[in-house]
């Protein structure tokens, strides 16, 4: 039998060719073959955030956690007033980010599952002089997508750096940094960009390079101060070599395969394919009769279905799923941890894995005792992908 | 022809299975199968640097620096008093990154080439009360040697902690964390320990712990807090999943194979090897007519070789000897920067590496105009290399 398949919100199943460059011998971190792979992986980054001339990209070895630290620690002094839209678990953290950086924080909370619109955010904004507004685009802990667009529009117009935590929707959601005007848009490599885990990614706007330029208090962090970094990636992306920290090669190169098949495939064809396996996705569940977290279609996720279990159903059903053929992931938001499961369909995802997710999962139920009619959210996914190729 | 061997003091030339390792499709990093995986890197770690119970191993997904920053953020207390012992490029940095977080640092510096001896650092901690001496292992842009165990013993018996840097010696060089007094030993995973980059590894002893815990000051850097990483570490090691960051599962996957080679060898006979590779380097370049960065043999380091260019021979040297089969590394140390050059020889290395690079060395020289014996540097290794097999 093949193994099952990762369909965990990162990481995810990777290109047979993003493998092949893990798996390839280590080039020298200066050596000429490997200079111009990591300054196009660079451009090409920009390029999917949709960000223009003068945004800065930026490559480093460490989590996604990395891009939150080291955006929040070279664009927070201390004393700054910071709003936190927050729609879940990575919300949480991203407040204690910035509390660690001397951050004033004031959150505004959504209940897990509801989202926050721009409406409401501009009220706040009203309300006190913020210099930063951070969102979660894509919460990977309740599957919720925020109105990025409104929010950061409704932050401009108040005057205040837009960063967004693109972890689980980069690749995968709509991403327009410069149109919408974000100031960092951040994310990791494992989702939907579709490398394996151990890059930090993030892009700056020219406001944010000028807001880090303009500090008075040093950077609290030695690892994550830009002045370190930014003369590396200058140089990679201009064919130079340079040298800060070691660059994990290996990830690097993986990340410039995968960056290359995406704009490939073209950005509106890899947004769309998000959306239509998602939408196989959550009516294959919903004629399972499962909910699911997000409290409305229209704030739902294409990158992540987080569906409940049915009563009388735990976390006993994702072994007996990875059983079947797929693996899933546990709930994460503390609130409801045990009430959901989170199915990660991002990246190169297409019609197969989502038929055999679904196939998996209707056997996963049918085990743990859920009367499923076999086949039955099988027929509503493939109705759905019908008139699609992948 | 067979691609020129990266023989720079990493990345370097990584075995089949590690690369395999890499190229794997990506394991969940809670998966059953990924966890007994994890936490038998990190007890691999801690019986790699010889520190016994109560150790505590870190890997973490970042570059030699986030070891190097991550130590200090959580040691170091603002005003805290720091003794780094300077022998080149990477003691430097130490500095900085105990500044940045608010260390008063005094710095005991060598000139190029040169080591300092556990008595100068003794007589040095006689004069001001020190929290903590930092020293470097291997420096990897002079090639110099320090005595880690002597200048520890020192530490203690003036009660400050010890940190060393041993990016350029674990898993070559003799490591003897527990026995010399070590606090934290650090290193990256792209050299000796054979893996590619993109891991930070340190253990701590529980001196170093305990110094943690009583801090009064928070830590500083969000990302490099021991708090949130201790858990994760000790959860993984006790084959339980958790969750902060995403671990870097490949990477992972790929350094629990080259530890687990470590070990099989055996670290005497792998202490062994880098000396006898080492010698055979050394003995090869001398038989050239080049000169050495180390002042003395007695100080030189076993995990590669500084060699100074002849007279009327410059970097233009490297290019050269890349095209005749072995990728070697310019200088780093700025005040002989352009005077030298690096070959690294160390985690799977041996005879064969040494002879294909010491050809490529001739090879390169006589292009750059440089007469050659043709052959006299590969007799002079083979002589050194004679008795062993590998």
């Amino acid at each position: 039998m093949t193994r099952p398949r990762l369909m965990i919100p990162g990481p995810i199943e990777f290109a047979d060719e993003v493998l092949a460059a893990m798996g390839q011998p280590s080039p020298g971190h200066v050596d000429p073959t490997f200079i111009p792979v990591f300054g196009r992986a660079l451009q090409d980054l920009r390029t999917v955030f949709q960000a223009g001339e003068g945004y800065q990209p930026f490559i480093l070895a460490g989590s996604g956690t990395l891009a939150m630290d080291s955006t929040i620690a070279n664009l927070v002094e201390p004393g700054d007033r910071v709003l936190v839209i927050d729609t879940g678990y990575f919300s949480q953290r991203m407040a204690d980010v910035c509390r660690r950086y001397g951050a004033v924080v004031d959150v505004l909370s959504a209940a897990p599952g509801e989202t926050i619109g721009a409406g409401q955010v501009a009220g706040q904004l009203a309300s006190a002089d913020y210099d930063l507004v951070a969102v979660t685009h894509v919460d990977t802990s309740t599957g919720v997508l925020t109105d990025v667009a409104g929010i950061a529009q409704a932050a401009k117009a108040a005057d205040a750096l837009v960063v967004v935590d693109g972890v689980c929707s980069a690749g995968g959601e709509e991403v327009r940094q410069q149109d919408w005007g974000v100031d960092v848009f951040l994310t990791a490599s494992q989702k939907a960009l579709g490398a394996p885990p151990g890059l930090a990614l993030f892009v700056a706007s020219p406001a944010a390079l000028a807001k880090w330029e303009s500090r008075q208090a040093p950077v609290a962090s030695y690892y994550s101060d830009w002045g370190l970094w930014l003369p590396v990636m200058q140089a990679y992306e201009a064919s130079r070599p340079a040298y800060f920290a070691t660059p994990a090669v290996n990830l690097v190169m993986a990340l410039a395969v995968s960056l290359r098949q995406i704009l490939a495939e073209g950005l509106e064809v890899v947004f769309a394919r998000h959306r239509y396996v998602s939408d196989a996705f959550k009516t294959g569940v919903s004629s399972l009769g499962l909910g699911q977290v997000p409290t409305h279609p229209d704030h739902a996720a294409h990158t992540l279905t987080c569906a409940r279990y049915p009563a009388g159903v735990g976390v006993e059903l994702l072994p007996k799923v990875r059983a079947a053929g797929a693996i899933l992931a546990g709930g994460l938001h503390p609130a409801i941890r045990n009430e959901y499961f989170r199915i990660g369909h991002m990246g190169i995802v297409g019609r197969s894995d989502t038929l055999a997710t679904l196939g998996a999962l209707e056997a996963g139920l049918r085990a743990a005792g859920y009367a499923v009619e076999p086949g039955i959210a099988l027929a509503a996914a493939q109705a759905v992908l019908d008139p699609v190729r992948g």
